[in-house]
């Protein structure tokens, strides 16, 4: 049992919770807790620190997944936490690499994909991340300067989408963007200026929505990439929705468009 | 110019902003930032803090609208604020007063409104009332175990549509939603076990949405009260979506459907 919040352990997770590079730099990123550790997939998990009590309590899920446990004392876990009251397991994960080929589902349905653009807050990103695995999303595609998707407040708000959402960063946002259009990609960009609203467009087809930073909005030369600017109605005095919200609205009206033209057909 | 952090304004100001119970002894809330400065409603400003560099860059508007300004020296202004990098206003705001009867929009059109259950997160609220005013909801009535929300994280992410959007209170959550069924709004349970999807109700004529707590959903006795229990579509393994995003995609196909039913007229 780890007992000591000195070693090199307890530094190695407190770095993968703080940096981005260390995270990158070992191919691995942090979860916290029984729903996020026992929702990962066993055979990217690389270490799992486990409180005694949790031990006790969950020890047969633990040796049933064949998980790598090592206990740590509740001092060396609280060193290790992100949160204020840690749930008494920390699980280093590796992390995935999909190709932005990937984010387009493959073929089994059309594809359906986000398209983030300098979204920086960490909250938004995981719900959009969680979001997009009920609304069918089949990938989501960011530019490079997002927030990282492996900071724990992110990971934290995924409810453990995460596991199974294809992402990926584009160092060439343009570039893929005009890649996907040429295979028949519809794109639309959530816009102030929009001239449709979303609920007037098909997108059944293979569609992706771009969304940009959260007080910003789109870049000008990435709004001009999309086939079609579209905007959400707001009645009041709103000047815009929240980030998460906004995307939320657009990949549920485009589940509601899908699932009406399955149960047409 | 106040430049002293131990006098009672300051100590008053940090009271309002951590304690809901002396907001509600003073029915005073506290706002920050220019924006949320100059969208309260002028008659509603009880008084106005402000940096030396605010009152340079803002003077004008500030006169403009009469407000009770009193400069504080900017290490007064970091005493009193909540975040990280005050924006060199604090503005404390009078509260409002509803009825339950005002949060069905006075029959301009069919009431459309968001009840909300034991919510614990601040974003969560704030959002909703931001996308609430624009999908167009008449008022939003909360039972008396929601979080508050003048706290200065509510307030924030409102952006604004505190000041506009109607809400209450209820000390007898249930007693409401029976006065309510009884003049003819449909109320309508966001619930795991529902058995319509939300895209197949009408709700354009005088409805109610009812959303849970973010961990726990609706009380039993609660959900018994709707007309109907609902859920919105989830596919992948997603066991719940965000309470606020929940809420926006309620909102919003109610509003989709307002939307269709007016330009089919």
């Amino acid at each position: 049992m780890i007992t000591s919040t000195s070693g090199s352990q307890v530094k190695g997770v407190i770095a993968l919770r703080k940096k981005a590079r260390e995270r990158n730099a070992r191919s691995l990123f942090v979860v916290e807790g029984p729903k996020m550790l026992f929702e990962a997939p066993p055979e990217r998990v690389e270490k799992v620190y486990v409180s005694e009590s949790f031990l006790k309590r969950y020890g047969n899920e633990l040796s049933l997944r064949a998980l790598p446990v090592e206990t740590v004392s509740d001092s060396v876990l609280s060193a290790m936490s992100d949160t204020q009251t840690p749930q008494g397991a920390i699980c280093l994960v590796k992390q995935y690499q999909y190709t932005a080929e990937d984010l387009l589902g493959g073929g089994q349905r059309a594809p359906l994909c986000m398209i983030l653009e300098n979204l920086q807050d960490p909250g938004n990103l995981g719900t959009i991340v969680r979001t997009a695995e009920g609304a069918g999303v089949t990938g989501i595609l960011m530019s490079r300067d997002c927030v990282d998707i492996y900071n724990p407040k992110v990971i934290r708000s995924t409810m453990g989408s995460v596991y199974r959402m294809p992402f990926c960063y584009a160092d060439d946002l343009h570039a893929v963007i005009r890649e996907w259009k040429k295979k028949g990609v519809r794109v639309y960009a959530a816009h102030l200026k929009g001239e449709l609203y979303h609920t007037g467009i098909d997108c059944c087809g293979p569609s992706a929505f771009l969304i940009g930073n959260e007080g910003n909005g789109l870049r000008e030369d990435t709004a001009e990439l999309a086939d079609c600017l579209i905007r959400i109605p707001m009645e009041g005095k709103v000047e815009s929705l929240n980030a998460a919200v906004a995307s939320a609205v657009l990949m549920y009206e485009a589940l509601r468009q899908r699932m009406a033209r399955r149960s047409g057909d």
